[in-house]
């Protein structure tokens, strides 16, 4: 066990509250002991374990996609909603809601198979930047959720990814980044196509949505998935509360925690007004609820690893 | 490492197939060396981890649970196809096929809560005999394969579970019996809402079909739960044949197991006749296919564990 778990982690309320909560599932005899097999820890990923703004990374890795079949087919550049893609055109974008959006996404990647989205999402991602940050994607993820993370698997839990991303593009660098595997990431599918080619067998993505990975959806695929209530879930938006909930009203030890955005020097600001993901009921009635708030600005003292990029 | 790995297991062609291949996958700067997150066994569960014999467990679990829905309304006594699982009328059962049969099956459980659903299950799987073996349902686990997943469990591998029986029926055992997690079984499931009653978030499931994961649904589930392509798998029917084939047909070292039911004194005798879940085409093409058949006669020396019962 590290001697100071969570170092970029501010001395807080936040912080008090996981390490207490870890140290009362893990003390074995205690009250409130949880086996190691039921340490189920569920993460959203967009806002939570990395930036979702000024858009989800989701959103920007269509727009290459769409700029590749534009290539072939230029009359695209003129067809909503693929303008608004390929303009970044955030009014139109948020105008379509986050579901639709993302739909349309994910269709742009009908008729590829598994390994091949898993190549081209690969490749996107070892370049793909940041429009401000001065970063990679990849390098924008939370350094304080990185210990977080780290922190409950050495104690024994199980660290899924519950995201209304796209599953396989989350899948393409979770292991690496987060040490998630894929088997404990859920996210929004696609249908796919079993064919044999030649003598491979081999998995087609299809046009069709398979599921929408945001609110009342989070703890449906969490059974579907995972098939136990996980005992501790972290979220930022109104799109994980039903996940919280879900999470939080189980019996014995439940943790629930949810990210507010509210550092515009060191990342960004926002809660009810962003309109792909917005949060209000959540913050709102978290005491209610008895969610704990994680104030970006109070609980973190980093935001990034210290190794790359600066806020532009 | 086990000094004699698989001892239930007969000298023989398929034991050497298994041993061979976990030599091959784990000898660190071999060329065929996986690393261990690569190391995934996916198993089909009914006929393949225990007896599907002269029904799956699934039919009588649910022949139970219409009994009681019938003590409250008699009705169902008189009314197909509910008329036929109180008589386990196999002519009439075969007749709806598979798919349709465990449909009803799972819809018997409508209104019921993941919770609720779970208890029920356990309960019945604490007393549930098989009609002639002489043994619980627990018990008709097959003995050489509690090995094998032993075995590659002990060799880094991560053991799953993909199986055409009800999701939640199989997790209600499936980490006590094969030591394999929730969140390591995929099956058949029927949808869910998620409501709050009272303060609480629960899990209803509905009368909805999700997933019927048999044939090529079950490529489709694992690359939707797993997210990569196993390296081994172990089936038993036609319905196994995509999955085995999806394994079979990735890059590297691959192992395709088809278990073949020829053990009319130790266990059961079928494969093109069984109506429900035949085996014709993968025994047929398992040379062309790249499968290694497994004949229980020859290949094991026990079927079950030698604690309990023997066939009636």
């Amino acid at each position: 066990m590290a001697t100071n778990p969570l170092p970029t982690w501010n001395d807080g309320p936040a912080r008090a509250a996981i390490l207490d909560f870890v140290t009362q599932v893990t003390q074995e005899g205690g009250r409130d002991y949880v086996p190691p097999a039921g340490r189920i820890a569920t993460f959203d990923n967009d806002g939570t374990l990395w930036c979702e703004q000024p858009l989800q990374v989701q959103v920007i890795f269509t727009q290459d996609r769409l700029k590749a079949l534009a290539a072939k087919d230029p009359t695209l550049k003129d067809r909503q909603p693929y303008k608004a893609f390929l303009e970044l055109d955030l009014k139109t974008l948020f105008e379509l809601g986050k579901k639709a959006l993302f739909e349309i996404a994910f269709a742009t990647h009908a008729g590829v198979t598994e390994e091949e989205f898993a190549a081209v999402a690969q490749t996107w991602l070892a370049t793909a930047g940041h429009p401000t940050l001065g970063r990679l994607f990849t390098q924008c993820v939370y350094q304080p959720q990185l210990e977080l993370l780290d922190y409950l698997r050495a104690n024994g839990f199980k660290t899924f990814i519950v995201s209304g991303g796209g599953i396989d593009l989350m899948r393409a660098f979770a292991e690496e980044i987060y040490g998630i595997p894929p088997e404990q990431v859920i996210g929004s599918s696609v249908k796919t196509r079993f064919e044999v080619r030649g003598d491979r067998g081999v998995l087609v993505k299809l046009a069709e949505l398979g599921t929408f990975d945001d609110r009342e959806v989070k703890p449906q695929n969490i059974q579907l998935h995972i098939g136990r209530r996980p005992i501790l879930a972290f979220g930022n938006s109104d799109g994980d509360l039903a996940m919280l909930r879900y999470v939080k009203s189980g019996e014995g030890p439940r943790l629930a925690l949810l990210l507010h955005h509210d550092d515009a020097e060191r990342e960004f600001a926002y809660d009810r007004e962003f309109t792909l993901s917005p949060l209000a009921e959540a913050l709102d009635r978290a005491a209610e609820y008895g969610i704990t708030v994680v104030g970006m600005k109070r609980d973190w003292k980093a935001v990034f690893d210290s190794g790359q990029g600066t806020k532009a």
